[in-house]
């Protein structure tokens, strides 16, 4: 199983906007929670993108090999589901695709619960790979777990 | 969505082998806890029937209309969940078909930590259908939560 490298950093300007595509828009929800006492092994995720469904299974243990499952679902069938079985806010936000030099920086524009929220982030290929960095790039928050989508519907933007 | 009527009794004897099929094995778990503080919205199962994996998400509430999804996942990702992301015991069991007069039993011999435990299932059109009642039926368990799998995996019959 490959490992995913990730950086996440937000965003202080929308100058991005002028290099992005059309954006996708994404709304999700999770059936299980994963901190605290009520913590599961797994996270169950639902998310529509675009007119696309699917359900993701990840273990909530972090570490090198963390096991993630992906399996498409009917669209209707996950409306249902995040409509009533979802636990805490559904994290809904369209996902933009601007290209930077060599690298592509998705760039998520979080609504609802989350406005106000922008972050962007790179796939690297190592950790300690190096990419271009644009005038509209902040703070890196790779490593603070508020950022998280599932700590965002436990815990979403406007609370903070 | 139709509603499903079933009633859970208690086994008293092994009479019902001499009418069984052959038996088909079941190994499940949930990756989700329904009771107490930490209930989930719904129950995520993964269960292995034999060589057929299934997801299956219900709603936890009860009443007349209980959503249920089902969706076949590859073996190896069902055996993997069920190896590192089940809470409580894995639920195993061989399920065995009983034909007596117009109605088929099934009938749940559990293994593991539900070791001991024998209960046979009717499925009904109605609630006062009459279906004949063999000499091996024992007490009917239809109302005592106890019996469900969700909750011999979170409290298994040897700890009763």
């Amino acid at each position: 199983m490959a490992v995913e490298i990730e950086r996440k950093f937000l965003v202080v300007s929308d100058a991005w906007r002028a290099q992005a595509g059309e954006g996708v828009r994404y709304r999700q929800g999770y059936l299980t929670r994963v901190h605290g006492d009520c913590a599961a092994r797994a996270s169950v995720r639902v998310r529509i993108e675009g007119d696309q469904a699917r359900l993701n299974i990840k273990s909530a243990r972090l570490g090198i090999r963390r096991q993630e499952y992906e399996y498409a679902i009917p669209l209707d069938e996950a409306e249902e589901m995040l409509a009533t079985l979802v636990l805490g806010a559904l994290v809904e936000k369209t996902r933009y695709r601007v290209p930077v030099g060599k690298h592509v920086w998705e760039i998520d524009v979080f609504e609802g619960d989350n406005a106000g929220l922008v972050v962007a982030e790179i796939e690297l290929a190592a950790e300690d790979e190096a990419f271009e960095r644009p005038a509209w790039l902040g703070e890196e928050v790779s490593d603070d777990p508020r950022y998280y989508n599932v700590c965002l519907a436990e815990h979403p933007y406007r609370d903070w």
